[in-house]
């Protein structure tokens, strides 16, 4: 199909992408547990404050930066040949560890709030990140037995196959959203005394919203990458899943 | 092309959909006008905190109901047909509404923050805001520039299309996580005191944190209904902007 040629030069390379994206996840979690550790005390799994550090580094990690990673399984070059079912397998398994490490995460806060008598799930940022796990949940479940059980149909898969997608990218701006609030919400809690008050704009504050930015822009791309349509899998099982002709992978375009 | 038969029945009209989401996006505006009128002291332009109050509904109005309107205008049934332009001054028109809103909302809490000798942009919320509104200004210059100006040459508009149309999705998605941290930060400034405290999950914050969900919703929503590749409009200009075959508004499909 034409292109105009001026298109041409807007298409970027997976992988040198792929290394940015990777570098930037790599970001966010090094800044994440440097907050923690340098500016809120560092950790344990006492249910004190060192406690609730693990939560902002466990989202982090398994909610968005794990979870991207799994997402773009199918967009790496190798999953665009040969069998299905290994990266299947790996969509799956990445999905896993990032659940694992979010419900880690919620342990984490839970536990810090029930050893200090403080409420659960009253404020918004705990509203849309419980959200956020719950369908996570349900879309992990719905994925394995649709995708990776062997007799599920084929009209389940290509039914559900749409909805997964739209979920996936849904979860993860939701994740986004929920870290945004969460880092502002703590960085108020924390920094609400004298010299070191949010409103200064202490160093903490600055590398905290920096933080924040950061992981807004990992969700960004992530979900740019996925929109993409010329990094898309050819599917042989659903034609429409591939929304134009597939170059080769490596081909000049 | 081929689509499994299964997939078919997933197919969704799109005005259905548009009268949800319309009645949606009037459910935000009267909840966080409700918010802000029966819990926070109501409306002025004066400095005061009624001042305020105008921030997060001009926000929400601008940033994310007059916004996702004009980012979903060529997916109306009659913009596939007939010319484009009147089309895109439309898509102008509202997107400019919706700035004008958001600089009357950043005024809103910039006047009030002034006035109370309260510091401006610290925290991330305030950061993400402004990064927020200064994509959105150079979107909208940028897509003024090169789509509505005559003399834009069409090398141009093919480049410039796919940028367009990806940070129209950020904006938006950048936008919604500003909303859910700023409503979770002002209900932990509000209801700070006594019994009305954030903590007992007051009548009032149940009804903001509501009010945040239905932002995500809407912009959920907003966002899949851009991505789904059959409501896309045919484009002459740039077939890829099409990505798959169209089928005729209205017909059986």
């Amino acid at each position: 199909r034409h292109r105009h040629p001026t298109v041409e030069m807007l298409d970027l390379s997976f992988l040198p992408f792929c290394a940015f994206l990777g570098g930037l996840g790599f970001v966010c979690v090094a800044f994440v547990s440097a907050w923690c550790q340098h500016w809120r005390g560092g950790f344990a799994w006492d249910g004190s404050v060192k406690m609730f550090n693990w939560h902002p580094v466990l989202m982090v990690t398994g909610m968005v930066v794990l979870y991207g990673t799994a997402s773009l399984v199918y967009r790496l070059p190798p999953a665009w040949r040969g069998p299905k079912f290994p990266w299947k397998v790996l969509h799956g398994v990445l999905a896993l560890a990032a659940f694992v490490l979010a419900v880690l995460g919620l342990v984490a806060v839970f536990r810090f709030h029930n050893d200090h008598g403080t409420p659960n799930m009253y404020s918004l940022h705990s509203w849309v990140g419980l959200v956020t796990v719950l369908l996570f949940s349900c879309q992990w479940v719905a994925g394995f037995s649709s995708f990776l059980l062997p007799w599920a149909p084929a009209w389940l898969r290509a039914l559900y196959k749409p909805i997964h997608v739209f979920f996936g990218s849904t979860i993860l701006m939701l994740s986004v959203a929920s870290c945004v609030s969460g880092i502002n919400e703590k960085l108020f809690f924390s920094l609400k005394n004298g010299t070191m008050e949010y409103k200064l704009l202490p160093a903490e504050a600055v590398f905290a919203n920096t933080l924040g930015l950061l992981i807004l822009l990992f969700g960004v791309l992530v979900l740019g990458a996925l929109a993409r349509p010329s990094w898309k899998r050819p599917d042989a099982d659903f034609p429409d899943s591939r929304q134009v002709p597939a170059p080769l992978w490596g081909q000049a375009r």
